[in-house]
């Protein structure tokens, strides 16, 4: 087939035998009467990621991908038409009653030899993967004195210090002015309580208070000494606000300054999932190559974290299969159920999930999103599922419950532990955390092209059929292990891109 | 009496001739067996702000301060004791079906002489009390890159227009990732579009956005023409999107610095009450002179608006026979009901506002808080009633329904189109705004000496009897003008001390 006199080959994406469309890849899509390989004839042009019938459908026909209903036709459609978000009624979310508990847990086979990176040891025997002076804050109203104390330390303190990466500040806007007893306070509260002991801080705490805030020391519990704990209220005036803390950052970089990174083996690094702004070859491309990455950590003995709630309830019976115990099950609707009732309390339902940008990409609904998503988990067995900002307790694959947007659901990653993240994306994201890096996979090369500058990894490459699934998910492995290792650095860390965190709080503010 | 060898005169504070308790004031609180002027013995030693029973009490008897009740005595307590938060049952909030509208409209005498402030004229019409580059935001995942070009504006570009006070990127959490249509949306929403519209950015529009997210240009709606956005996705990389928005930038500070102060009625200055780290003075002190000049400025023909719906929800009988007409009183039980139902879905309540630091500083409860927070109020007829993030629509005195929070506060009366705050505290927080000067008024003497260098104004000095509540309120006055002129810096803006905003969104997000 040519067009405007170039040659193109038709590549589609089918993910399953079962399925009855397919998914344009082409940069560019397709233009109307391209013949697809197994006959199909393009009624009209279709956008890359947008997905086309493979054969009639009749009103009220299942439409299949990845194996599984996305929806139903409203309407009768044809053969190599467009398949759009408007013809398909979404079919119900699993029932959390019913769903399969087990059946489906097929363990990896464990990597013979040792795999290790370069970490940074803690004293609690844990590792990390930068070296970073972390100031947590108790309340928001410290935030204005302690940006300028930590542009002040960047600037006059830290070059003194070359083994410490930067200074990160943890702002949010919680600590008062919030109902501190309301529903679900507790994620807020162990979600700052968990980043303040992050291990890439080096086991050096440092907290920047108000004095007067509902979030008091004894709720926050973070395990501080007297001597970590600065309360405004006890200085006198802002200049000695800016002084102490620029006194107490520095008896921390002297400490911090000293470590070096030692060899350790991967059952001491916490990788993170997430996809942002995806795309219908979210599904196909990127988030299949994270999941074979995913399979690779879990075999050499890392533990792996997937999240986002609203991108995985529809697929969740998908989940509910592959957990270990009947109790891991339980905890899998427990974290369910607690969002539906969370969304049906301010009257959303999982369908506020998708963006126009995901479907613009192509992606219809949340089912087939969802679908798309799940595919980054790879194939092994589900060991633990975590609540909002709760610790990992398991190496392997874990389920962390978290909302689906991006810094929310990274800040919360942060708090159970995540050392370094892999970030799949298809429309595009400048995406970066401070606290840990950020390996961030494209889903099309036409994105990887045109964000030279900040895409580190291009899956787009394996919808040209130029690579496969698997030499993708090495690739990401081995950056994985480069970047945690602090040899290779990701290009958002190279122009320090630095994002605020942000808190998931389900209580009211009052 | 003496302590230490030092006399003290006992300084107490009644506010109505109906209250059976007395606040301390003086400084470092009173010592057990100290009389009063009216004879009560102190049975213990009482803190400073915090409450003295005037006489015997029975278990059950109503405690009364600011004329109304604000607690019921839960046990017997003896005259000269310290009447503490343990001892008082809360009364019930006044019932919204049953509140008295109107009755109690005393106009204030406008002032003769046509009082001004020297502000930036704007295109249409409105003024402004800062020369700002204002850099607007549709979505968190612009954030990382945008504060990287902000840093960059400041260092390359901002020396070279020396009548540009400043750049302000509007950064915050919403845009994706939310519940866009769930309920209370409009909120956020609005509060963006009104930011992105503020007259301290002298009519440059400037709006940062991703490209994919939720909050399209179609429902931001902020009257933006095509060449005042960036979208990220559009650029080819981080390098050109930083080059891209400095060169937006750099056009629209070439205009903004040919600006010029110029004389203006005060008819054209929108001022911002609030208080924050409230102690039991607060009422007595800070408050009541911030209401003075509320009064004045009400004179004078400015818009003045108060805020901090669980502050005053529990006075609001009082405030309900100040409004102006029967549709202002309806808008007014509007927004309590709708935050009464916000707090309830949350399963919070009012009680859910007062701080550790508020009991501290001898605030019993909510009741009493509200009371000592109305007092800012002043007394000049309530004109009309805002729901959070809406426009100023009148001149006089205005409620503008928010939460208390400061930041969640201040960010909506700046999106109502606030110039300058006057925000009041006791326990102290060095609380700023970057769009609109914050004047600080501390309650407390003891504070404005120990924040030499963030307190603006010291109202404690009402409490030593070393000035008048009038003679305060004139100080404000004449600072908020000052500061309005450009003829005054703050203490925040002299350090430069920047506070992100933080967003009122009552939907879940996703
Ligand atoms: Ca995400
Ligand atoms: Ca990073
Ligand atoms: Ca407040
Ligand atoms: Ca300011
Ligand atoms: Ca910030």
């Amino acid at each position: 087939m040519t067009e405007h006199g170039i040659s193109i080959k038709p590549l589609f994406i089918k993910m399953n035998d079962r399925d009855n469309v397919a998914v344009i890849a082409n940069d560019g899509g397709l233009p109307a009467g391209t013949t697809l390989q197994d006959g199909v004839e393009l009624t009209r042009r279709i956008p890359q990621g947008h997905k086309v019938a493979l054969k009639d459908f009749a009103e009220g026909d299942a439409v299949y991908r990845y194996g599984e209903v996305i929806g139903y036709a409203d309407r009768e459609i044809l053969k190599g038409s467009w398949v759009r978000e408007t013809m398909l009624r979404m079919p119900e979310p699993p029932t959390l009653s019913e769903l399969q508990i087990g059946g489906k847990v097929e363990p990896l086979v464990p990597f013979e030899e040792t795999h290790t990176f370069l970490g940074y040891p803690n004293p609690d025997g844990s590792f990390g993967t930068k070296n970073l002076l972390g100031i947590t804050t108790s309340v928001q109203c410290v935030t204005g004195v302690l940006e300028f104390a930590v542009e002040k330390i960047r600037k006059e303190l830290l070059p003194n210090y070359p083994n410490v990466d930067d200074v990160v500040a943890i702002n949010h806007a919680y600590g008062c002015g919030v109902a501190i007893d309301g529903l679900g306070s507790e994620i807020p509260i162990r979600t700052i309580r968990n980043l303040a002991n992050h291990p890439n801080f080096g086991g050096e705490m440092l907290i920047i208070g108000l004095g007067c805030e509902k979030l008091t020391l004894d709720r926050l519990n973070a395990g501080e000494s007297e001597s970590d704990v600065l309360f405004l209220q006890d200085r006198s005036g802002f200049s000695e606000m800016v002084s102490s803390i620029m006194e107490m950052a520095k008896q921390r970089l002297e400490r911090l300054n000293r470590r070096k990174r030692v060899e350790a083996p991967l059952s001491n690094l916490t990788v993170g999932l997430q996809c942002g702004g995806s795309d219908a070859l979210s599904g196909v491309t990127a988030n299949p190559a994270v999941g074979h990455a995913a399979d690779l950590l879990v075999r050499a003995g890392a533990a792996v974290m997937f999240s986002e709630v609203t991108e995985v309830r529809d697929g969740v019976h998908l989940l509910a299969k592959r957990v270990v115990t009947e109790e891991v099950g339980q905890a899998l609707i427990r974290e369910m159920q607690w969002y539906d009732a969370y969304l049906s309390r301010g009257l959303a339902d999982r369908s506020a999930n998708t963006t126009p940008g995901n479907k613009k990409g192509g992606l219809s609904n949340i089912v087939e999103k969802s679908l798309g998503s799940i595919v980054k988990s790879g194939s092994a067995p589900i060991v633990d599922v975590l609540a909002p900002g709760e610790k990992v307790r398991k190496t392997g694959l874990t389920f962390a419950a978290t909302p689906a947007g991006d810094f929310v659901c990274g800040t919360l990653q942060l708090a159970s532990g995540m050392h370094i993240e892999v970030f799949t994306t298809g429309r595009g994201t400048p995406y970066n955390l401070s606290i840990a890096p950020v390996i961030k996979v494209s889903t099309r090369t036409g994105l990887a092209e045109q964000w030279h500058d900040l895409i580190d990894i291009d899956a787009g490459k394996i919808a040209d059929g130029k690579a496969t699934i698997e030499g993708v998910g090495e690739e990401i492995f081995k950056a994985i292990i480069d970047v945690a290792s602090g040899r290779r650095e990701t290009w958002a860390d190279h122009w320090g891109i630095r994002n605020d965190l942000v808190l998931f709080n389900p209580a009211p503010i009052t």
